[in-house]
């Protein structure tokens, strides 16, 4: 329960009606219901929702305070509003504090202070989990890793031998840190490297030599690993996930990937192995980089992109085979007036026939 | 072991031959071995296999039923006979039978009659089984879930905090219901804000804040759910999957999107936050569909389709970004076309200058 | 530790040099530090990094053996010469020996010589663990699976009931092997069967009959699967991945697949129920393959294609819909004269309009 008064100060914005209001419980304004519920209002359109339910308290964007409803907070940016609101209502995971007794901890790892360490999870030798991290259920953690301060790892997450993770890193569920790359190599020249240099397959697969992965993952402070994403650990070096970069569910990251920092790369994105991603960058879901390949500080890339060059810095891709969005619509233009092109140059041939018989003639 | 006869009845179809034989295997025609296999012919392709295989038994569909087998039953939709018989011969995943002394499981729970609950599964303060419900192994149900009647949660999954499972609700290994959402925001303007107004970058994502998810997921009656799928629980309100839909493997579904009822979402589909989906929808394979998006009552979204607008009632669409398949195939067409209108012009070209030349003489 | 001689012998390199130098560690040129590391240079890009870094010992390949590093060992192919490096110097996942007391082993279950079994894993009833199998933790192997020798099983994957593991099969974290099949039938015709017929939505898919799935999926030898695949048993049979054949992570394979010996799988493709990969084929990143389809012998299909009709042995396949990479290029290249062509047309109009005015005149 916080008071309206304590709410507006905390998210920064102006309080019109009665401070003294104890609040529950946030809401879309479609779902006010009672005098503890405040209503959040992100844009102009969520405004209709006000007449039809019962708000007495609403959060609003500058610009609508003067709605009729009772108590208001006036503030610029509302969902950076929300954010801050949902920071300060937060209902943290169900995680038994302290170590479980059914969770396996080798006696050589070093837990820190206030940690919790949930039912069924293993802890490997030599591992360190930092103050105040929390371990859900069923939480397999190999050997030698480095979990930092404050953080969060769901359930069923695996996090391999020698990863390092930072500070405030957050892991959903059932994600895999660490396991190892998908790295085969044919002994004598394979098809791949066949169509490469010829366009054709003139050789075979016909054995497959796997590369082992000796090295580790390094996760920075502040990421968040989506659920059931995979990051591959480097085959020799590193896999590296920079400060404060978000990952989305069913994200694949490949061995010798580095990811730059705070970057966003949506779900279902797949990063091929030793490929680059720059800072700030945002990836689309479903877009695909391949092997090598790198994204530059900045870019932006369009879901379902299918990159095959280098993206430059700042730059806004599109489609598949990933193109700059400007020649990506400019295509779009001309391939609508494809039948109006075919139908043209019909009547031009028609045209010109005639004109042949007028000048044969 | 079941008679033809009582197959027969149960499937609806009619018996041509000996009913009292004993059936203990549904098979493929190419595999019936013995007397005590039935073979089923989905299509007239399969009849072929008949010459090949010693068939004694064969549930088929009509116009085939003169084939020279001993005992048939000759059936109307062969591919509902298929669920009828697999069902009537279903073997159902092992799950030792009630709670098994390794399961931690909170007092405060409550648990239904004959409900199983295998190794190392945990159930979370103040959750509900419901009767005859059964979680396999290695299951993650944290506080205040629950799960109807009659369901069945394989092995490795996790189903969050506050998660409501309806009746007869079948869950795949690995799956992750009730994630956080992926959510953030910047401070100021951010690179994608600044693309979608002025169509490139000028703004940077130096900072991201996370809004935290206060929500939940919902899951109704008679709905299942694909092995590693991921559904993110609501920022503020809930993330509903309606009833009777089925989701295939890997499907990630955002926070606080709504799925109607009767859908079939094939694998790997991603379903942005707050997208809906309705009624009786079919989403192919890898297809994707962005935030606050709608995809409308019994459309058919083709797999890999990229949706950039919302898909009307009842129509199909196809392609990257997603169109009418109508304009979808108008457009191969042209673009086929395209070589002989490069030549043609190139010819017309020739007979202008050509022309020019004469009039100009 | 091994010596240089030891290292030239294994890899068949010849060595140029002290070979009673002791190595610790492969690293990356940019990366090698003393006396110990061994640094190995796969193609001539990497030879600059020899100036900033202190090398000592390089791996290299013919044609570059003139760099100034005082010990050397020159190869033909060193990428293959990585998979023996690191199998050299494999550095294996953490597992503690023997049968964990956590673990759950049915009493029926048959153990091998030297295996391991992890912490909370569960070993079903009739099921048998080859010799020197390992499994880590969290795993759950269901009722009647065989699980060949020298396996190894990471953290948290499932193995379903009557699944068949062969010989040195490796699977990597969260996978799950043997799901049920995502099949689904209307009692009347559905949507999807009404686009087929007709390209329109004229039937609803009012109710949707489950197939249970009754088969299993039979993995054979020396095959790896990826983080968070997810593998369908069959319907009525089975399920079949071939020898050697390798899978990445998050990779959906349907009920009843059958993928042939030798494959590369790339993260994130998704194999539709009953499709047919034959042997050698390398399927890329996010690719699509339908139900029922076939990819031939030694197919090269490029990350993220669509596949809409059989991939024919050794062709080489792009794009969605996937076409022969020679017409997907063909088609680029027209797409890019376009504005040209519709240029060209504009100005052939006005030609002929002028030349039509001069005949008219």
């Amino acid at each position: 329960m916080k008071t309206l008064a304590e709410i507006a100060s905390h998210v920064g914005g102006s309080l019109h009606g009665d401070g003294s209001v104890q609040i529950e419980r946030i809401v879309h304004p479609s779902l006010a219901q009672g005098n503890s519920d405040l209503a959040l209002i992100l844009s102009p359109n969520a405004i209709r929702f006000l007449e039809k339910a019962k708000v007495l308290n609403v959060v609003l964007p500058a610009g609508l305070e003067g709605v009729p409803v009772p108590n208001r907070i006036v503030v610029e940016r509302p969902r950076l509003v929300l954010a801050k609101l949902t920071q300060l209502f937060e209902r943290p995971v169900y995680i038994p504090s302290g170590a479980h007794p059914t969770a396996v901890i080798d006696p050589t790892a070093t837990i820190g202070k206030d940690v919790c360490i949930g039912p069924n999870c293993c802890v490997g030798p030599n591992s360190k989990i930092g103050d105040r991290s929390r371990l859900a259920a069923n939480v397999t953690v190999g050997a030698e890793v480095e979990v930092g301060c404050d953080g969060l790892i769901h359930a069923g997450t695996y996090i391999g031998d020698r990863s390092k993770i930072g500070d405030r890193v957050i892991i959903q569920p059932n994600a895999t840190i660490g396991g190892d790359g998908f790295a085969f190599v044919t002994p004598e020249t394979g098809s791949v490297e066949s169509v490469r240099a010829t366009g054709e397959v003139r050789h075979f697969n016909t054995n497959l030599v796997r590369i082992f992965s000796l090295g580790n993952v390094v996760i920075e402070d502040d990421v968040e690993i989506g659920a059931g994403a995979c990051i591959d650990r480097g085959t020799l070096g590193e896999t590296r996930i920079g400060e404060g970069s978000k990952l989305d569910n069913l994200v694949q990251v490949g061995h010798n990937v580095t990811i730059g920092k705070n970057c966003l790369i949506v779900s279902q994105v797949g990063l091929g192995g030793s490929a680059k991603v720059g800072d700030r960058a945002v990836v689309g879901g479903q877009a695909g980089l391949p092997d090598h390949m790198t994204i530059g500080n900045d870019a932006v890339v369009h879901a379902q992109a299918g990159i095959t060059s280098n993206v430059p810095e700042r730059s806004v891709v599109i489609g598949s085979p990933a193109q700059p969005k400007r020649d990506f619509l400019e295509r779009e233009v001309y391939l609508k007036k494809l039948p109006r092109l075919s139908k043209q140059l019909k009547e031009l041939k028609q045209q010109i026939a005639l004109l042949s018989e007028k000048l044969g003639a």
